[in-house]
């Protein structure tokens, strides 16, 4: 018998254009003294500083010293802008990078420690920080409506998950419109993150019936409008699908969590300096025949891929090598640069906790079966 | 292109038997101090005590005192009850009746005023009630994971919906084993409730993508399980699935609210005492050949019944009307003691605001002939 929790708490504001009607939502939420944390690029384009005008002084300041894969050094240093502004609130408009380290930033700007202290399990995250607004300029991390946060500690050598449910945005803005001027290959990586989060969310172990339904749809709107957007930039409906997919695959994985293609990925690119989402679909269709060939998901990823239109899970593992060819997005192991002396290294660095959920086990034996079949 | 909102932020805790869980779900969330809001059926057959007892001290108190279609003197007496005993929760077993009235006494708890002054819409609710852990008995309200409460005042002849983002639940514990004592008219009248929950969710004008995909699951579930509940009830494994049916339709309707088929309802029941299940089931079908074949949702809702396993939405029609006949559901007005006489009067009550949901706008002229279609 099926038991299940399911929690979504984030109130997901969908639709093009609906950045104009922030400072209106501000207003509703009684949000009166925030910062805008982005990225470098939307400072560059005049996008943050547009935004910050039409709050009508309600955003008081920037922060964009973020780097992909944020630091504990980026998420401190936005802490302390928030501490020196007395800010009672965040707004997050970015794609996943910055997603992460506001998030970490309006709980640590509450305390006198750093986020070094929390991602290594030395201190617990235990109550709530400032409210944080998400609003995603990518279609890919759906980190506006999950509660992690994925953190770098240099010094330590740590990337790791930083979650808890006081980390859930209060509120997600989700405007494709952002995201019509991301490049053909952010957009295609951020497509193929989404599509992982889908059938990584569908066949993990935590899968249950309300993120099912969710990876399902998530993953038909994925194989159904990444192409489009890869190939018109321009296209708003197929943007619009795509951020859908997105936030939609995040009500699903944010609950049964990622496996193994987002395991692997994570040396993929610390490593080896793989984008995240050209990295998780690195490995993702080999996992997807993997774990349709045996296990106990098999039966199931079978039917998964009949309803969305393929033949069979192997005509559906296809199309993700297919279109990762198309879409420019490396397709073997040596065009990355990672050669089979590499690999003992590479396996050994693949284990995060989130392996353990794939539904075939995965050994370090078999894990270098499926890194030399894609060497 | 598609604009939305979407927020479900009660947390489901869903499975067979988890109400043994509760005391240790009080305990992680440090609730000390609850009244335990019931059906007399539940405190005639120990079930209320037993969850007392298990409780350790944590529930002090029982409040039964609600009639089918609660009344504002239910909910203010209920609000007195937590008061005097100086209650930080509540917990709400029971069906939808027990949720509605313990949803505003949480709220009515905390001020001065009755019920009845929020339902006529004298004051506003413009803040959080004390907690609710809701705990459905039935499968069909899924008001525990609903920001909305029916209520009655029959001073003053008023049947409506009291509704607030302050009305979710806090948790919502969802346990199949409780729905197995459930009579079988009880558990296809409820049952009929969540078909329409459904149905009206993914036809109603308010409908959006998050909700078709609950509605059109929900409804897939109730075709499946419906009758094995009715024909056997010990069935864990259906009962499960129409649980998970109800508050897979309440993540719909929660959003989108209901339309035609739950306006017609309320006359039908208050006025001619058909259980709301019943009374919604009544006019279902009829309203699913409407929208089916006229107006702008008529292909959509073709498209729903064949992806449903139907040849076209009036093979779907007919399914439930056979259903009703199988489970004995009134099929007619005459049946149920609404006679040709009565259609004026009844078409006069039926104008709830739910009824401008429906995608057909639904004139008088156009109501009375599907009631007349009904006699």
């Amino acid at each position: 018998m099926e038991n299940f929790f399911y929690r979504q708490p984030v109130p997901i504001d969908f639709g093009f254009g609906k950045i104009s009607r922030l400072p209106e939502i501000l207003e509703q939420m009684n949000l009166t003294r925030g910062l805008l944390i982005s990225a470098p690029s939307m400072v560059r384009r005049g996008i943050a500083q547009n935004i910050i005008t039409q709050s009508r002084g309600r955003l008081i300041g920037i922060f964009s010293e973020i780097q992909p894969n944020p630091t504990v050094l980026n998420t401190d240093a936005c802490a302390a802008k928030l501490r020196a502004l007395h800010c009672t609130f965040a707004v997050a408009l970015g794609g996943g990078s910055v997603m992460d380290c506001a998030k970490a930033a309006c709980f640590i700007a509450g305390t006198t420690f750093s986020s070094a202290d929390y991602l290594s399990g030395e201190r617990k995250i235990d109550h709530a920080g400032i409210p944080l607004l998400a609003v995603p300029t990518t279609s890919g991390t759906a980190s506006e409506v999950t509660a992690a946060s994925v953190l770098t500690d240099t010094k330590r050598g740590i990337k790791a998950l930083l979650s808890s449910d006081f980390f859930y945005p209060a509120y997600a803005l989700v405007d494709p419109e952002l995201t019509l001027t991301c490049p053909p290959q952010v957009t295609a990586a951020s497509g193929f993150d989404v599509l992982a989060h889908s059938l990584e969310a569908y066949y993990g172990k935590k899968h249950q019936p309300l993120t099912d339904l969710a990876a399902e749809r998530a993953a038909l709107l994925v194989f159904n409008y990444l192409r489009t957007v890869y190939y018109e930039p321009d296209n708003a409906e197929a943007r619009a699908k795509m951020s859908e997919a997105s936030v939609t695959a995040g009500m699903a994985f944010g609950m049964t969590q990622t496996a193994a293609a987002h395991a692997c990925s994570y040396p993929l690119t610390q490593d080896f300096g793989i984008p995240h989402g050209e990295a998780c679909a690195l490995t993702l269709s080999a996992f997807w025949r993997l774990n349709s060939s045996e296990g106990p998901e098999a039966e199931r990823l079978q039917a998964f891929s009949r309803r969305l239109g393929f033949k069979d899970s192997d005509a559906l593992a296809d199309r993700i090598d297919q279109m990762k060819k198309e879409m420019r997005m490396h397709t073997r192991l040596e065009e990355a640069g990672i050669h089979l002396a590499d690999l003992d290294e590479l396996v050994d660095h693949s284990f995060a906790p989130n392996m353990k959920n794939n539904p075939v086990t995965i050994t370090k034996t078999l894990l270098k079966r499926i890194y030399q079949s894609l060497a």
